[in-house]
């Protein structure tokens, strides 16, 4: 065995999906190098990169510890893990059920978190907040999601089958920028008490507060 | 045995996602019966299915077979399907490495297509076409998902594993709506010949004709 890192991780700093992925790499204990790929000179669209991934996005992986195999779409990458490399479950589940259970919440978060997420902080940050009709939105579905989470978090502590898993862990990013720049912090605190208490669990992961203290690095640096 | 359908898909009439997952029902030949839940009286948002689905879309299912296991998100549904039912691998594969690549293209059909295509059909009509700078950008999404495909398709005939499977499918229902309302059918015929050689081959299989002709008649009824 080399000292190399198992996984190269594709991504870039500004944008959280790479982030999701470090942080169930760091939670699983696997070892990785991130390359962070330059979107000012559209590395994303490189034909290099478009080797590993047609879509042009990050993030993707390769495994080196696998005949580096190549895989991209996050949530395709977080399963890919806890399938092949979370044999205690410490993020996953073993029956068949809580899977399926986990999934659901995967796609729930790539599909109507994401990319609605995606389009407010796009309209604030890249348009200057315009169309206001458009902006409001996309700020109003992410408060639905939000809401959607809060329903299900004040029954319950995690998402799937009592404990944190990958389930959960996928949400936290998109629901830091929904604080930072989507709708200032005060909503999860005052509409959404349970999703709160959620994220702060999962921020105290060691794994997960290495990778967001890297991220802040990242963008100071 | 009674002559109960196994199961039952909560759908609508117009949105393209609970035809996508009747669509591997038929052709996994799976029976099912179909509650469209009417939207005009937000049966969606109405407590008996948010008990079902705490995120108030469609489609969801109950599986009477397996418990009264429910299920919500498309995909999540799909993988389900072919994980506990398609024995045969008709629509799957039975290695590790290629369900993880038609997880892949899943997760990207749920983030990358649903949402952007679905953003256009909003905007167009819904908002008459208005802001046409908004519109404009879902339409470029559009355009520019249908090119990765084809970027792809023109190397191979299907996206995994040298076969039509639910990875091909997923993309489908979309893809039709490209044609009816986003860009129109010229864009495909003319940009992307692969992807309509490849939606052509799907739209002759007997079990997608039969959904797509159901659908055809439900709209017109």
């Amino acid at each position: 065995m080399s000292d190399k890192p198992q996984f190269t991780l594709y991504s870039t700093v500004v944008g959280p999906n790479g982030w999701k992925v470090a942080m169930v790499l760091a939670e699983l204990g696997l070892t990785y190098e991130t390359k962070y790929l330059d979107f000012s000179k559209r590395e994303q669209k490189g034909p290099e990169f478009l080797k590993l991934n047609p879509n042009g996005r990050i993030p993707a992986i390769v495994d080196h510890g696998y005949n580096d195999f190549t895989l991209w779409e996050s949530n395709a990458i977080i399963e890919y893990l806890v399938a092949k490399y979370d044999k205690s479950c410490k993020l996953y589940f073993p029956d068949f059920d809580n899977q399926q259970y986990v999934r659901q919440w995967l796609y729930f978060q790539a599909s109507g978190q994401g990319p609605y997420y995606g389009q407010a902080v796009w309209f604030i940050k890249e348009c200057g907040g315009e169309p206001k009709e458009v902006v409001e939105r996309y700020q109003n579905e992410t408060r639905r999601v939000i809401k959607v989470l809060e329903s299900v978090l004040s029954k319950r502590d995690w998402l799937v089958g009592g404990k944190m898993s990958v389930a959960d862990i996928a949400f936290l990013q998109w629901n830091t920028s929904a604080d930072r720049i989507i709708l200032g912090s005060d909503f999860i605190d005052n509409e959404a008490p349970h999703v709160r208490q959620w994220m702060n669990k999962m921020i105290a992961q060691p794994g997960i507060a290495a990778v967001m203290q890297e991220r802040v690095k990242k963008l100071s640096g």
